[in-house]
């Protein structure tokens, strides 16, 4: 069902991308909604973790996902080392952890100090605690995407979090806020 | 701030991934909140469209986003064909087209018969009227991954729908039901 009428685009010229267009898409792509998630790897006994909204559930068969993480990141470092890798999934009450992990100086001794996790106990890697979800992940293919690292991996181990059952309530990110899940549509 | 005390999991056996591994998976990883969008692609005059959860905004720099599609679906042959593709970001007024363009029957021809859309100037795909933003994209990179085809692009243009600004409102999917944004946390 073709609509005449016009469609206003910023037009992107692939030899001289403009600090516009990157201003520009920060602000549309923002306006892609994600669940929040914190990644996390345990190498050397120093546990590494950091918030993404940047993954995905890519197959079921084997069961796979994917997170994209900042090239230059300590947890990208860390990943990329150890080969393996945990998401949790969070709910609207771990809002607090997920700007504190967010912030780009978090400290690499500490971290975790004011963050109630568990271990996995098939990895011994963090878990948020009460997350949604958890899965365990051993890295198969490590893509290099612009300034990104995209980490795909196959689940190892998976559960719900402690509390069982906390799962009506998932921590969103939308246009650079932290927001709940509204009703069903 | 580590916590004692269990965290019940299921381990994957690699060598034998299980049905029910796979069915548990598919209950976890329903937890893993989305936007919900419409990709696209124009191929020797016709249009092909499919819903997607599965995309990413991957770098700022370039712009670069990520969509992954199952492997044997008409929609992946027909991105890998052109080489470019189209994302509509839905809001929730789009729940009707989400469901019809997520439905694995639907008809090459009349696919769109029933779903105003316009015409992105740059590209002359399809981009869902009224979407909160749209993207064309020109892939870069396609890696398998498991089932599924992860297709990488570079951001070549780029907009709101036509309405300006319904940027408010996006589509959501989580545990397998479509859900409206709620309040900041």
């Amino acid at each position: 069902m073709e609509i005449s009428g016009g469609l206003a685009q910023q037009v992107i010229d692939p030899d001289a991308v403009s600090e516009t267009d990157g201003d520009v898409y920060r602000g549309l792509s923002a306006d892609a909604a994600a669940g929040v998630a914190i990644v996390s790897t345990r190498l050397r006994r120093h546990d590494y973790a950091a918030t993404v909204t940047g993954y995905l559930s890519v197959s079921y068969d084997p069961p796979t996902m994917l997170v994209s993480l900042y090239g230059q990141s300590r947890i990208a470092d860390a990943v990329a080392d150890t080969g393996r890798w945990t998401l949790s999934l969070l709910g609207t009450g771990h809002r607090g952890i997920a700007n504190w992990l967010a912030s780009p100086g978090t400290p690499l001794h500490g971290l975790l100090a004011q963050v109630p996790f568990r271990r996995s106990p098939a990895s011994g890697a963090v878990v948020i605690d009460g997350a949604l979800a958890h899965f365990d992940l051993e890295t198969t293919a490590v893509h290099e995407a612009a300034t990104h690292l995209l980490f795909v991996g196959r689940v190892t181990a998976m559960g719900r979090g402690a509390n069982g059952d906390a799962a009506a309530d998932p921590l969103l990110h939308f246009a650079s806020d932290y927001h709940r899940l509204g009703a069903r549509v």
